[in-house]
């Protein structure tokens, strides 16, 4: 993406980096354990240029960390950073998204397990504080302190409503 | 985007459908209560020709509903599906992501809070059944029944390493 989203929005934050049909492939590959140049390239089929591209993006962002291992040919490996780590909600959601809206019950083309007890890993839904799970209409948005004035005016516009 | 993914992966599916800079923009909105084309473009930003594209994707795929008001001048309203409401966790996940991550703590350019409580939505992340948050590394991915052959090799291969 070249144009990036100037509202001080979370969302479009995320947009500024992940918007786009490549780059959380190549964070799944990386969650998945992926970390060379090749083996990123086989995994998605994303071509070349624009894996280049991502990868140093990715680097750029704090996401991935570009660790020189020395060798011939596979120079360089990809780890995921402290912040690309935090992400493992979003690509937990995704996937668990995807499975069941796409792919459905039975039918996942991927299953989540927790690694230490072997168990499949459990839904992830927004719950409040008694562990009741929460939908769109329990969640309410409000600007914080760092919106502008726009934002600010856009959002509370939309609660009043 | 207009080549698909075809590798079977409920992330690959999920960016078929959410893969590029504007479609979880409007996705937000409809969270936040955004209904007519106007205000999704006046919120958003996003052109004329882009938005009028995404809403009708996201009708075909069943993430909103197009209801017709009977109005002259906004004629339509655009709500959450089933299936469009079932993405709040990715929503909830990518919100708390681009606060914490990109505006960072005491600056968030939004809050979510519970709506019957009015308390701040609490961190959404994977855990275990006695409720330990789980990281990147205490999930491990396996194909599903769901997976091609070639999405078998691809995952057990990275997975054994």
């Amino acid at each position: 993406m070249t144009k990036k989203h100037v509202q001080t929005c979370p969302v479009a934050e995320f947009l500024n980096v992940f918007g786009d049909a490549w780059t959380l492939l190549v964070i799944r590959e990386s969650f998945y354990g992926t970390t060379r140049f090749g083996d990123f390239l086989e995994n998605t089929g994303i071509a070349k240029n624009i894996l280049s591209n991502r990868l140093s993006l990715l680097v750029e962002e704090d996401v991935l960390r570009r660790v020189d291992i020395g060798e011939r040919g596979t120079r360089y490996e990809y780890h995921l950073t402290e912040r690309g780590r935090s992400l493992v909600p979003v690509f937990v959601a995704i996937n668990q998204w995807g499975n069941e809206q796409v792919f459905g019950k039975g039918h996942e083309a991927v299953h989540l397990y927790e690694r230490s007890s072997g168990k499949k890993l459990q839904k992830l839904l927004p719950r409040d504080r008694a562990g009741n799970a929460l939908s769109a209409e329990d969640i309410l948005a409000k600007p914080g302190p760092g919106a502008s004035a726009a934002a600010k005016a856009r959002i509370n516009a939309i609660q009043t409503q």
